[in-house]
């Protein structure tokens, strides 16, 4: 049930030059469902990426970490149904082997192929089974082949997640197409589950790589269902060049701010996305915190508030009981926070200020906002002139059903 | 539903000479329940209590605070239904001229009053209902009020919680009795929701400020429902000297030490209570995390297990989906962890080495002890000799069910 959700239509999503895709059916977990993608990326493509900073990442983690470092990435290949985390030395040498046996079927180096898994954490990839439905995946290529692969890389997910702009570079017509995935465990630090993002657009390695942290800390970083940071957090940006136009070598010229504006637009209506497709969501929360000292705090701020399960059931409940936001700012641990210079929105209602409740606060106005699957809320701390904002979702009984199913 | 929680037979509560309690129906928030509790103390008791960090606390921890400086407590009154929290200045009058009225009644002055209030945050509390009641709590002051008073402090709590001890102490049986509240909003930040504990042994003013802290630090500093930090927690210790004990002037004497463990044994009897009548808990959870280079990072690794959502629900399905228990470790932010030491432990069942699953770990094991309404977790970091436990539940439908509907 995601909030104000709808799958993309096929047409709508479009091809990026120099980019095909392929899936199969792997039965990595279950059979019959899309579990296996690969992307085939034309030669000179760039690409970056930035990854979870869990300690326990994943083995495809650590094997892209390594491969990126040799530049000239010609695939990429994606499981679901084990993540392939918790897996310790056989794990990476799992990961190493898909990567040996996509590098045999397209003549390339071992080192050209990046590998991601995303599913159950602790459980042995099972490689016989990955690498037998490889072929079929290489059979299936093709460059409109973006939908079925963000439905193949879905594990809770309700709705396959994809998005396509276009965008005028350098006089050039520049596409800008992504998928993610991600419904829980959605609380990304420095990337989210996983979110593939390929623009023909050229542009230098170093230029890339900036904009790619860039890109994810304006999007899938200001997101978090359950405060839950995955293994497998991947997010990663190709640029083909196949549009043409003149390689981009400065973040800052025109072209580099159009293309990096083009690439937050498409990153962060997949993040959306994954918070409006959150495990059990019936809210969308637009959370922003102002007045702040830094972006730091204010993130702090908004984090806090996002990640309280009180917060999160009143929302599910459309109940006013709006103390609850108070006491996640006064917990959030901004250690000298003035309650009094401290003002709180719910959409436009103003509920708190002067350390208690507006004088001009009505519950019917609080629950006329509460009942909305769309609600704003907005902070002042009235200590400076930073802001942030992130995306969350209400907490449920689907949630719970969700997590307590899930795999059993 | 508390798991293995029942409520304590009156005749097992033991009365503290020189504490007097008397319970009312004052109507706070809802008729017909008990909901307002005073505490009569004899001259020369001494009192001392730590309180909730967060910044929005509420107006009676303000009060406490500065009365506590003022010494020579003679009374607390403690209500339930209104936190008076997020009420600003006007919520500060309210307490005031709740200490000012019971000050009148005992002819003492109002700074030698605590008030304690407990319930929904940012409503104003209505101080004419409770003044009204005050009369009838007065007339009922006993010694053997304890239960009425567990009874009279619950919000959400299905159980009233309150536990006693006799310890021998310089040759005099010396009782500690004590009483508290939670069940939700539970991750106290140097207190609970509320917990009075009160004995009779005698002891000097710094000795007993310094206990307050180490027994709060040992019982519920080592608890978390939900990682929702309280705007009112507030713990808080009496010594009435009524035992006729020479009175304790050194923490690190065999009486201090005597004292001290009958303290802490009284409330992490009255922390555990509250985990186990958690929101919705339908498992108890013992999370010990040992080998760490300090006792913080160990509390750092085992709150980021007993907060994620993720593992909670795993308990409540009692499904043996460990991996979400490494990721909770990886993504603890303890950032040089090598996981490749950790080892991971349910009960005696060993689950993860060497960065993965054991070797010897069979998954019907895991179902096993996950299937028990008590579970312990222990993770052994590899890089030191510090420790620390915590205690947690799972997160159920029942939790939602709760806080969606509390207050509504």
């Amino acid at each position: 049930m995601a909030v104000d959700l709808a799958a993309p239509r096929a047409g709508a999503l479009l091809p990026v030059e120099g980019v095909r895709l392929g899936w199969a059916e792997a039965g990595i977990r279950k059979a019959g469902r899309k579990d296996l993608v690969v992307f085939e990326l034309s030669p000179g493509s760039r690409v970056a990426g930035v990854f979870t900073r869990n300690r326990y990442c994943a083995a495809p983690v650590i094997v892209c970490r390594e491969h990126l470092s040799h530049g000239d990435v010609r695939a990429l290949v994606v499981n679901t149904g084990v993540a392939n985390a918790g897996t310790g030395e056989a794990g990476l040498a799992a990961a190493r082997s898909v990567c040996d046996a996509l590098a045999r079927a397209l003549a390339c180096e071992p080192a050209q192929v990046l590998p991601f898994s995303t599913g159950v954490i602790l459980e042995p990839l099972p490689v016989d089974r990955l690498l037998a439905a490889v072929p079929a995946a290489l059979a299936r290529l093709a460059a409109d082949g973006w939908l079925d692969a963000a439905e193949a890389i879905m594990t809770t997910d309700t709705v396959p997640k994809a998005v396509s702009r276009r965008v005028e570079i350098g006089g050039r017509e520049v596409t800008v197409t992504g998928i993610a995935k991600g419904a829980g465990m959605i609380h990304p630090d420095m990337a989210t589950m996983l979110g593939f993002v390929a623009t023909d657009a050229g542009i230098t390695q170093d230029v890339l790589e900036r904009l790619v942290r860039e890109t994810a800390d304006a999007s899938f970083n200001c997101i978090t269902v359950d405060g839950d940071t995955s293994t497998n957090d991947s997010f990663v940006v190709i640029a083909t060049g196949g549009a043409g136009a003149a390689r981009i070598a400065d973040a800052r010229s025109r072209e580099g701010r159009a293309l990096a504006g083009a690439l937050t637009e498409v990153a962060s209506a997949l993040a959306q996305a994954i918070v409006r497709d959150g495990e059990g969501a019936t809210k969308f929360i637009t959370i922003t915190v102002a007045g702040g000292r830094d972006r730091a705090e204010c993130r702090q701020v908004a984090f806090a508030i996002a990640h309280s399960p009180l917060v999160k059931t009143a929302f599910f409940a459309s109940d006013p009981n709006l103390g609850r936001i108070l006491s996640a700012i006064g917990a959030s641990g901004v250690a000298d926070l003035d309650v009094a210079r401290i003002r709180v929105w719910l959409d436009d209602v103003l509920v708190a200020e002067c350390g208690g409740r507006s004088a001009a606060y009505r519950e019917c106005d609080g629950a006329r906002v509460m009942k909305q699957a769309e609600i704003a809320v907005r902070v002042e701390l009235g200590r400076g002139d930073a802001a942030a904002t992130v995306w969350t979702c209400d907490l449920s009984h689907g949630y719970v059903s969700i997590n307590a199913d899930y795999r059993s």
